[in-house]
């Protein structure tokens, strides 16, 4: 039997996890934990890089990002999950890989330049936001991952984290295996109203909802924009509705619906509620594990030390070799 | 008695200490010993800023710079001496104060500009050189320093530092000290060939010199160039060895030599024969106390890691202030 490759992949601490994080990351990685040597970790130094301004929020959020993980299935017992500030070696890595990132490695970076533009209420001109893919890097080969689960847009910052590997190797040794990229399946999931899901457009479903609030929720979701009346016939292929569907329903409702709504036998309130049961049982699991946690708060502390120590072993072990190969 | 004030500086691990170095800083030190509470530091992070290419002599330098600090009278019972990279909180105050500092702060540092043209052999685009002023924030501000002891060069860094300071106060409270530049005096002294006194223009006196070392550069000092002959009158006002003079003889010395070269009445030869005397005296102290470091390594490395001990308590200290100022 083959050694399984190890992985590694965080998230940052910036508000509740919704079905967008589900599906577009965490269910994977839920997945994964079988196949893999797993590390996950909480990026609250991350979190910083354009949440500088008001940290009040991020110890809270990282507390509930660890309760969505585990509600979701990730298990302390397969994987490591741990707290980026946690493991002050990360912090060492970055800076020694400071000195031999060049700048214009990083301002050539596409999500970079996007951000700068998407976020344009914030001051994001920071030496730190500047420098996250160097930090990002260290996160990563400081435990040697050999592959990074991620979607589309974050392939260019595995590259960087590539050429940071590979220029280390070429100074000081070989130290660091070059991470790949593993493309996961993601699944469309969009928000109420169909833009993208997101916290800050106040249109998410989250991991922590409530029965009632999950109920509420879909009731608001918009569907076929063209149907306007329960007469009209619908097109399930522009709805976001059936789009939940598919995700949470059975292969039968599924059918089901997509007949009687082109057919205009059933309205959007119904197919709604009856998609809003499937939802709601879909993460009846999620609502239940995520209750034992939250009853049991001092084993998920635990679980946040425990994770802690198997991380910072590895860290410890891997600078250990970079102080040496780098003589310092 | 009110509480001495305390102040911090470092040097950077790039060779044997010189002269140049002595008087320019670390005879300044020595005396400020007992005025101040002293904190000084071995920056071998820093001096991968410009040296990350080959860090083969990184950890004999930090060694040398000890023995020379040693030498020259810095004393471990009266500051705390240490090494930069044996305090690993500096990396993460680096990281935190990363995330505060506008990238403009540190592009129009002069000294940015001024040594990405001087050096133009070295690549220094890097992230870790654009940064460097951020590391030094986090160096001195740790310590909460009152004041740094720089000459006029340095103090855009202390100013930088002072806002970075600023910054992170007016988010999080009200946690560090904003440090003074403290313009000590230096004494003017160049290389035997009348430029800048350098490891790498091969015109340096290093403390560590023997006797033998010391006569036989001093023998090959240039002195007033218009003197082309013994014959011809000198001018002290152009000549090196006089300035050496100034720095090492006695006054009733300087005075005679200054009427005898003046009047023709001494040679080069000699008048730098007899400053080679004084210079040698004045180095005997520096030569005896390396001596007695050099044959008790095993105290020297206790003084580096007690002086690492002292100074961790108090980053450690800090440290925890920062995080919960910044709630992280």
């Amino acid at each position: 039997m083959s050694k399984k490759k190890r992985i590694l992949s965080g998230m940052r601490p910036t508000g509740p996890l919704h079905l967008g994080n589900l599906q577009g990351a965490l269910a994977n990685w839920v997945t994964m934990q079988d196949d893999y040597e797993c590390f996950f970790f909480i990026a609250d130094w991350h979190a910083l890089t354009t949440d500088y301004e008001n940290t009040d929020s991020v110890s809270d959020y990282v507390k509930n990002v660890m309760l969505d993980w585990l509600s979701a299935g990730l298990s302390p017992e397969k994987s490591t999950l741990f707290v980026q500030s946690h493991i002050k070696e990360h912090a060492e890595l970055f800076l020694l890989l400071s000195m031999i990132t060049p700048v214009p490695w990083l301002e050539r970076n596409p999500t970079y330049k996007d951000q700068i533009v998407q976020l344009n209420n914030k001051d994001l001109s920071t030496f730190g936001f500047l420098g996250y893919p160097v930090l990002q890097a260290a996160d990563i080969i400081m435990y040697k991952a050999d592959g990074v689960p991620v979607g589309m847009d974050q392939i260019p910052h595995v590259e960087l984290t590539r050429e940071i590997a590979r220029r280390f190797n070429h100074f000081y040794g070989k130290v660091f295996p070059e991470p790949d990229a593993i493309l996961t399946k993601t699944s469309k999931i969009l928000g109420l109203d169909r833009r993208k899901m997101s916290k800050s457009y106040n249109n998410a479903i989250f991991l922590s909802d409530t029965v009632e609030d999950i109920a509420a929720k879909v009731s608001q979701m918009i569907t076929d924009p063209q149907r306007a009346r329960k007469s009209d016939p619908g097109n399930p292929d522009v709805c976001n509705v059936f789009d939940f569907h598919n995700l949470y329903s059975s292969p039968e409702t599924v059918a089901e619906i997509n007949e009687q709504c082109r057919a205009a036998q059933i309205g959007c309130v119904e197919c709604k509620k009856i998609m809003g049961q499937h939802l709601i049982s879909a993460l009846e699991p999620v609502r239940e594990k995520r209750k034992y946690y939250e009853d049991n708060p001092k084993l998920v502390a635990d679980i946040i030390v425990t994770g802690g120590s198997k991380a910072r072993s590895v860290a410890q072990q891997t600078m250990e070799e970079v102080r040496s190969a780098m003589k310092i």
